[in-house]
């Protein structure tokens, strides 16, 4: 026997109270049942994302919301602008790619944030953006970017700012009205604490205007159709019931915590992850680590992938590698969602016991000892 | 306390072996556990369509699916063919119209089936035609269409023959290889007995011919992202990992009942039901009824909507209404899936007390003895 733990950017762990919603018999998305939960759902969303609009919501991975936020705002040849400092950083430029809006990139070095004035700089250098496209926590690389000041500047202009809050949403604040955060694109399985398969996008006014102004070919990812849907408290498609009704779950779960309180939480193991990691003389990837995963360099001599394959292996948690160039240079402990205190105590000392199986000097208990120090923040 | 019953065309009863599924810690997809469900989801699938390509898996509705087939094969300004005798139909000729691809419209008497002599005329017409939709079982009628024949008409040209089997998969005979169906479109919460939130696609070498050669705009429904990933047992986007869970149950016992005794429940249920509901002096609305769901005509006086009402908040029956110019003249009740012989029994003594307290002259009794006529078929 041994236990597991998920501890991998995505999908997080889902609270019993959420598995058990979806092993309750299914509701046709026609009844006043479904509509009792949709309208839920509805409410909670909208506190989610600190919006008086209507949030999205679409049976999809993440990136479909992206996509949709892509689609439903640009027609063709419309100029935009890429921030790009990792891979999900990267994926807004293949959708925008794919259906032919040009972009220009402002490419960041990978675990550096992104930086506002660069991207008011080229605003004012080209007034013909049509929107900004950022990734709020890159999750390839454990960094946060300033979305406060870079909607800031963003909502001086006519541009729109289309924002990747898959891995903040719920982890750290995302006030996206009081922000001006025109499109925010989410998915499940993260900071929602469900299993992946939906999708969610915020739309704000000066969005809606250009969603109804854009020439991009769309019917599966259409905003307008979810909108008149929405408002009859039903959806343009058959709905993943199942996981709406889980949704309900974890959304009662944020509103009973408060929103406050779960990002002190997020941003208390994140301190304490980092401070466990560093204690053991590790070095943090990121420049601005974001409070839903810290990215760790593999020590020298050691292979990323062989801590990750012996945490899998020999103490039953699954972490994630690096991706892409960072494959085997860096390992991804994640903290965001369903994750308390000892899930940080046990990530710590089984990295230490890792660490030491493969050779890598430890004093066992050293990198506990440090996150203790930060996880009993309020409990003493 | 009220039992509840779902008997609507989708989603359908799921199994509580699936429901038990979902209910299970979350996996994540790139775990050996992950990749050792989606292996025999992977199988489960070739079995179920019936053809030795890979089907391909995306977090949607069955819409996603149709929408896939469409921007995979063609590029803007393609002509291709609709068939359209119902909503579901009408669906194929809305998402060619978003992408650009024009269609010429075969429009079939809403209850009637497609006729394929005059397919085979069409495409002699116009030898551009690059592909054919057709709707195998188009659920807003409850009407089946020959697809063997259409299919064997469209096979000697070089056009595609993409088909909705949403509502015929799991029901009824499609031998995707046998019959030379190009791309088969399907959706979870049918026949396949789960949640909606998944959707397939299986796809011909014929298909993957033009989808090499496709032009118009994807990203998230990416046949050639799929095809690349799926060879390594792995999915482009982050699978709805709860809802695989449950595939491989409801595959499993699909393997388990066997093809051939799953299409013959079908079978033998849906003729229960008509002879149930004709012995009661109602009408079939559907000139060659789909085995998935029997549409009927609303008696003369009878608002079809009161019916559907009254089975839902006096008997805990949840059935489908008419759609778009049938509400309130037709009423459906599904029978696929998750189904067995008392449920069609539970339905038509429904409908049997609801048509009497409604003031439709009814003689309790007579509708169930003739469907137990069909039903007791072998159990004797």
């Amino acid at each position: 026997m041994m236990k597991r733990y998920l501890m991998a950017p995505g999908p997080t762990p889902v609270p019993v109270e959420a598995l058990l919603a979806m092993s309750k018999p299914i509701l046709h998305h026609r009844a006043a049942e479904y509509e009792q939960i949709f309208s839920e759902v509805r409410q909670g969303l909208k506190f989610l994302f600190q919006t008086s609009t209507e949030v999205l919501v679409f049976a999809s991975s993440g990136t479909g919301a992206m996509e949709g936020a892509v689609v439903n705002t640009l027609s063709p040849g419309d100029k935009v602008l890429v921030v790009r400092g990792g891979k999900f950083g990267e994926r807004w430029g293949e959708i925008c790619q794919a259906y032919g809006v040009n972009f220009e990139a402002i490419d960041v070095e990978w675990g550096n944030p992104a930086d506002p004035a660069l991207i008011e700089a080229a605003l004012k250098r080209d007034p013909s953006i049509k929107a900004v496209f950022v990734t709020h926590s890159e999750t390839s690389t454990g960094t946060l970017s300033d979305l406060k000041t870079i909607a800031e500047v963003v909502s001086r202009t006519p541009a729109l700012l289309i924002a990747d809050v898959v891995t903040s949403l719920g982890v750290t604040d995302v006030p996206v009205d009081a922000w001006k955060i025109d499109v925010a694109a989410a998915g499940s399985q993260k900071g929602l604490m469900l299993p992946p398969g939906l999708a969610f996008c915020s739309v704000s006014d000066k969005a809606w205007e250009m969603v109804a102004k854009s020439k991009l070919p769309k019917f599966y990812f259409n905003f307008t159709a979810e909108k008149q849907n929405i408002e009859k408290n039903q959806n343009a498609w058959t709905p993943a019931v199942s996981l709406l009704m889980a949704l309900r779950e974890t959304l009662a779960l944020i509103q009973q915590e408060g929103l406050a309180n779960v990002f002190a939480r997020h941003d208390r193991l994140a301190r304490a992850t980092r401070a466990g990691v560093t204690a053991l003389g590790l070095e943090l990837y990121s420049k601005a680590p974001t409070p839903a995963v810290t990215a760790v360099k593999a020590p020298a001599g050691i292979d990323g992938g062989q801590i990750v394959k012996t945490l899998r292996t020999k103490h039953g948690i699954t972490i994630a590698g690096g991706q892409s160039h960072l494959k085997g240079k860096i390992f991804r402990i994640s903290h965001m969602g369903y994750v308390d205190t000892y899930d940080i105590v046990t990530a710590i000392s089984a990295l230490e016991m890792t660490l030491a199986g493969l050779g890598y000097p430890v004093e066992l208990g050293k990198g506990v000892r440090a996150a203790e120090a930060v996880l009993m923040e309020g409990k003493a």
